[in-house]
């Protein structure tokens, strides 16, 4: 195991009727209030966290209108707001987008300086206002760690970071809240946790890991189970509950906790064809995990089929009984895309009608995102190749 | 799933060379320094804490004698030093019961009124000193969590109760610092991290709580396995780095998070027994356990089965294909039973010495307990038929 500090100090409210305004008024008396488009008005979400609000004294600022994939524009918007109404907390009621939007509100309006220097690495966070988020979607566990990716429009820069003091203070994660996702999105949202997973899971610098791999084994199980429940019953509690604690617990930093440094190449891959096609991030990710375990296959198998004999159905695992590596990884890899194709989510490029003579411009988009997280490993070539096992 | 609050604001240092004073500068320049007999002096940990924190500007008043079981008279001539000596941290090294006790000064040394208050509940903690840990020992989870258990000569009571500002502010935790542990604490430290899971495995009021039920059978996986590690090789630094995090994980709150109302029942019979015949808490749980196990059965064969079917061997798994819950439960109990006596740890009554006449004033001082943790299923006759299948 490697040496590693783990200091989650994000307070998780979990469960039925836990939205309250009380929460936020321990933060705050002014909140911004950062949110979508208007599902949360469709659903009865907005009214519930307005009145909560208004009954435990705190007064709103509204900040509508986040779109997936956030803007810097709108972040300095934000923040503009924040400093012209005197705001002293965030109240982020949505999804990651939502959330990260909200971070990066909380970092910039605490300075005068554009909040963009914080992430080209110009400035560095001393402090920022607190940030209470009420969860709307399980995927992208932003409610329960301390980064964000913000989109620079006018520099075609998409960059993230994070910092300890953007934790949220406290994250409201009420399930029956996500009973209205639809199920592509029920479905990619799963398919976000259990990319989160394998990306640790495979690029581990540290095998002599058990505590975390079988950690990760179990939520990557948790996540298939409890998605399939909400697609055959979107109002089954507990299957919205155990999907939205699989997906927090995905990426609030325990299950890197030890393995030392990681890479994210699926996210890396993925993060281009969200950008130049703009697909759902989780519609993506389902496309490239099968590709990019097939390229990584030749590499380390075993790890692989470390999964499988951990994942893989036992009367499966019975039959690969005696299988070397490679049988059980391949079969792994069939697993998951089977998997992804069930629960509709797409598996090839074609599916997302991006045509294999775009894979070039694709791969060299990723190059440049390859150079600033140093995957040094994934070349233009390299990238190539597992485009087109992607296809 | 139940709803729960987590919020668990402990920062970890793991690994090699993580002792540093400079940690506790960051909470006070004048420490206490708990630690029990003299290990710590044997190991050269003591010598190294004590010039880390000279070297950091820490001044240092000592407190040292913690004995396992730890005594409030110890807890009371500690805060009698905080108060004198103007102490503003505390430093614990050791294993659970110098943490347990630092908590306890830590309480106690900010308020006038005798610290007992607390534990009998005439009194609520407002404030406490912060406390940092170095750990010494796999085994109670203290390092990361908000609880204590002292007992009090005079009045002839254990209690313990928890609070949310007694969580340690930092807890450093260096696999290295536990080489010197021998075979037999090591053994009882995997014993009580595995009955700390099962506790929660067992007990749960929600069974659908996948998420927490797949952690904890990776958790009894990974306690087991690293153990074996331990003792075959006591600088195995891989098996110590991955016992001593299971056991810091196996009680820091997140597995029990959504489980509702649980019980510890078989730390109920176990407290009798440390109680009565000062054996150690580990030797005695491993006792308790098989039979506590053998007593539940008959309640709830297919919990103890979906435990078997995720932890015992694969080839066991695949004899046992078909078989009912009872089988399979049976079998469970029999590969724990057989695992302890493979670590040298007892699994009878007999193997402590304690005669077989004595289970009626056993479960007696045990019932007193059962009342104030109100497991009010735990009658003298079910205390006594427990104790019978532990002979």
């Amino acid at each position: 195991m490697q040496n590693f500090v783990f200091h989650n100090p994000t307070k998780i409210l979990f469960g039925r009727n836990t939205v309250s305004g009380q929460e936020t008024a321990e933060l705050g008396d002014k909140a911004l209030l950062v949110y979508g488009q208007n599902s949360i008005q469709q659903t009865g979400l907005y009214e519930q966290v307005l009145t909560s609000l208004s009954k435990a004294g705190v007064s709103v600022v509204e900040h509508g209108g986040t779109r997936s994939n956030p803007l810097l524009d709108h972040v300095r918007a934000g923040i503009a707001k924040v400093k012209e109404e005197r705001i002293n907390v965030i109240v982020a009621v949505g999804g990651g987008s939502v959330i990260d939007t909200a971070k990066a509100i909380a970092a910039g309006g605490v300075v005068e300086h554009d909040v963009w220097k914080f992430f080209i690495g110009k400035k560095s966070i001393k402090a920022a206002l607190p940030v209470l988020t009420v969860l709307t979607l399980a995927a992208a566990g932003s409610e329960m760690n301390s980064g964000m990716v913000i989109t620079n429009q006018a520099t075609q820069e998409k960059f993230g970071f994070g910092h300890r003091l953007l934790y949220p203070k406290t994250s409201i994660l009420d399930p029956e809240v996500t009973y209205t996702v639809p199920p592509d999105y029920t479905a990619y949202g799963a398919v976000d946790a259990v990319a989160h997973v394998l990306e640790f899971y495979m690029t581990t610098q540290d095998k002599d890991t058990p505590v975390q791999a079988r950690f990760m084994e179990g939520l990557i199980h948790n996540a298939m189970e409890s998605c399939e429940r909400c697609l055959r019953d979107p109002h089954d509690y507990g299957g919205r509950a155990n999907l939205m604690w699989t997906a927090t617990l995905a990426l609030n930093g325990l299950i890197a906790a030890g393995l030392g440094r990681v890479g994210f190449p699926m996210h890396l891959i993925e993060h281009s064809l969200s950008a130049l096609y703009d697909v759902p991030h989780g519609a993506g990710l389902s496309v490239v995990i099968p590709g990019w375990l097939q390229w990584y296959q030749k590499q380390d198998a075993a790890r692989i089929a470390r999964l499988g004999r951990n994942i893989l159905p036992p009367a499966e695992q019975q039959k690969l009984e005696g299988e070397n590596d490679a049988v059980i990884a391949e079969r792994t890899i069939a697993f998951l895309r089977n998997w992804f194709i069930q629960i509709n989510s797409p598996v090839t490029l074609a599916e997302l009608d991006i045509p294999a003579a775009d894979i070039p411009k694709i791969a060299e988009n990723a190059l440049a995102l390859a150079r600033v997280w140093r995957l040094n490993q994934y070349t233009q070539p390299v990238i190539e190749e597992i485009l087109n096992l992607c296809r």
